[in-house]
C-alpha cells in the first residue's frame, strides 16, 4: 500500500511493485498517471480522513508512507498547519497499523532537511538534527513516533531519509524538483526562477535508485531503522543547470532571485549504512539519470496527466 | 508570565519572581496555592484556547512555558492527544510571541525523558535523543519549533531540560513526583505503590535550584539555547525511600509492582553547560532538600490548597 501513490515517488514505486507482480494499492488525493499503472488498486482519499485511511490499509503487508501536504518553503508559512495536516494524521496511521498488526511501515523522510546546516559533510544518520523548516520538524517528529511505537507496541518500521530525487513522473506542480522544472521550462521556452545564485550544493539521486532502496527497506531484517539514501556526491545548482542545458542542447532562461534562509549552502548525504546494511548503492550516474528524465519528457508522458 | 503558574514548578517560580518585586502573571486551569502568591496577576484559562492565551501575554517580557497536560505514562496511552493538546497549542504560543515581538520564551523540557535510554551517563545536551514516551516526543518537538522560530522569526528562547525536581508545592495529584508522594503517604499512613523494584536511578534536584536556573535562563545572553539542569548525581528509588523514611522517622509501606518499559534504568544529567554558561550549580544537598520538603508538609501548607 503506497500512501501518496499518485505522486512522483509513489508512481515510480507503484510501477516497480506492479512489475514485480505484487498486489499493489495506492492511496491519495489524485493519481494523475493512472494510465501507466495498470492493475493498481487505487483508493482515492484524504490522508487527514481517518475513515478513508482505515479503509485502505487492510490486506497489505507493507505500508509506504510518502504523503506530505507541504514542501519546505510552504510549511514555514504555517507551521501549525503543517503539524496538523501531517504529523497528526501520521500518528493516526501508526495507531491503525498497531491495531491491525502485522504490517511494516516504510516512511520517507527528508535527508535534505532534517539535519539543517550540517557541519559534517557528507552527513551520516548520527549527525545532529537541527531543522530549519517546519517540514523537517514534522518529518523528524514522525520518525520519533515510529521509534516510540516500535518500543511501545512492537510496530515494524524503516525510515529512508532522501536527498533530492529526480526522474520520470516528477512534474513541477508543487515548486519541488528542480530538474523536472528545468526540463519543463526548457521545453516550453519559458523562463525559470531559482532562489539564490545557483551555488547551493545538493545530493541528487535518480528515482530508480530510490525505488531500489524502498524495495530493500521492505525486506530488511537488520537492527537498523533509519537510512540515508543518497549519492554522496554534491552538485551545485549551477552545474545541474549546465548539465540539463547540455543534454537538451538548448539554453534555459534562468532568473536568479534572493536566496532563502531555509536553503542551507550544502547538503550531501553519507549513505554508508544503506550500503553496508541494505546492500544498496546508487546505480545511475547523474547525467545518465538526467538523460533518462529528458527521454521521459520527450515521450510525451507528462502530457498524459489526467 | 508563567504559563502553568499554578503547578508545582510554576508556584515556586512565581513566588520567587514576586519576591524579586517583578510584575508577575500566571496562566493556567487552576492555582491551588494562590494564598501563597500575593500580588500575582492570575489569568484562568485553558492553554488550548488561543483567545485565552492571547489575552494573557501582553505586557510581559518573559514567558515561562511550563504547561504539559500529560505525564510520561499517560501520554503513551494516547500519543495523538498528547500532540494535539501540547505541541499544537505550544506552536500557537510561538506564533503569538512572534506576532507580539520582544519576548523571551523559557521552555521547560524534560531531561529525564528526551534522551531515552542514554548510553552516556551523566548525559550531556549533545547526546542523541531517542524518546521512549510520547511526552518526550512532544517536549522535543516543541524544542525543535523554538529553534525553527528563532531561525525564521528571530524568536528569543531558552530551553531547560529538567530531571526529577522535588520540593514544596509538589502534591501527588498527577502521579508525578515520587518524593511528595512518599511524604504524603507516610503522613497519612497509607501504602504507596511504585513501579519496579526501586532500582531505577534518577537525578533528583531541589526546586529552589531549578528556580535559580529559570532566573538565570531569563537573563542569559550567551549563544547557547538548551541547558541540562541536574545534580549530576544518580540516586536509586530505594535510596530515596530510605532517606525519606529516615528523615521522617517512620516506615513507609512501599508496594512494588511490575516495572514499566518507559522507565529507563538510569537517568542522570550532565549540567556542565549550565555551570559554564549560566554560572548555575545546585546549592541544595539531596537530604537537605528532602528535609525542607518535609518541613513544608509539616507546616500544613499542602492542606491550604483551594
Amino acid at each position: 500500500m503506497v500512501l501518496g501513490g499518485g505522486g512522483f515517488l509513489g508512481t515510480n514505486l507503484s510501477r516497480r511493485l506492479l512489475a514485480r507482480g505484487l498486489r499493489t494499492g495506492a492511496f491519495g488525493l489524485r493519481c494523475p498517471f493512472r494510465a501507466d499503472l495498470p492493475g493498481l488498486a487505487w483508493h482515492a482519499g484524504d490522508f487527514r480522513d481517518p475513515a478513508a485511511l482505515a479503509a485502505a490499509l487492510p490486506g497489505y503487508e507493507i505500508v509506504f508512507h510518502l504523503i506530505h501536504t507541504t514542501v519546505p518553503f510552504s510549511a514555514n508559512l504555517d507551521a501549525g498547519r503543517d503539524l496538523t495536516e501531517n504529523v497528526a494524521p501520521s500518528l493516526r496511521l501508526l495507531d491503525l497499523c498497531r491495531d491491525l498488526g502485522g504490517r511494516r511501515v516504510v516512511f520517507i523522510s527528508s535527508g535534505g532537511t532534517v539535519y539543517g546546516a550540517a557541519t559534517q559533510l557528507p552527513t551520516p544518520e548520527s549527525a545532529p538534527t537541527n531543522p530549519l523548516t517546519a517540514y523537517a520538524v514534522s518529518k523528524l517528529t514522525i520518525e520519533k513516533y515510529l521509534a516510540l511505537y516500535e518500543n511501545l507496541h512492537g510496530l515494524d518500521y524503516r525510515v529512508l531519509r532522501l536527498p533530492n530525487p529526480f526522474g520520470p513522473y516528477q512534474v513541477p506542480t508543487k515548486g519541488q524538483g528542480v530538474i523536472g522544472a528545468l526540463i519543463s521550462s526548457a521545453r516550453k521556452g519559458e523562463p525559470m526562477t531559482i532562489w539564490g545564485d545557483g551555488s547551493v550544493v545538493r545530493d541528487y539521486i535518480f528515482v530508480d535508485d530510490v525505488v531500489d532502496a524502498m524495495e530493500a527497506a521492505m525486506a530488511d531484517a537488520s537492527g537498523e531503522r533509519v537510512f540515508n539514501i543518497g549519492s554522496g556526491q554534491g552538485r551545485s545548482l549551477r552545474e545541474v543547470i549546465d548539465s540539463v542545458e547540455r543534454l537538451m542542447g538548448r539554453r534555459i532562461d534562468v532568473r536568479m532571485t534572493a536566496a532563502r534562509p531555509l536553503d542551507v549552502p550544502k547538503s550531501v548525504l553519507d549513505a554508508a549504512r544503506a550500503e553496508k546494511t541494505l546492500g544498496w548503492r546508487p546505480k545511475t550516474g547523474f547525467e545518465d539519470g538526467v538523460r533518462r528524465t529528458i527521454a521521459w519528457w520527450d515521450s510525451g508522458a507528462a502530457e498524459r496527466t489526467r
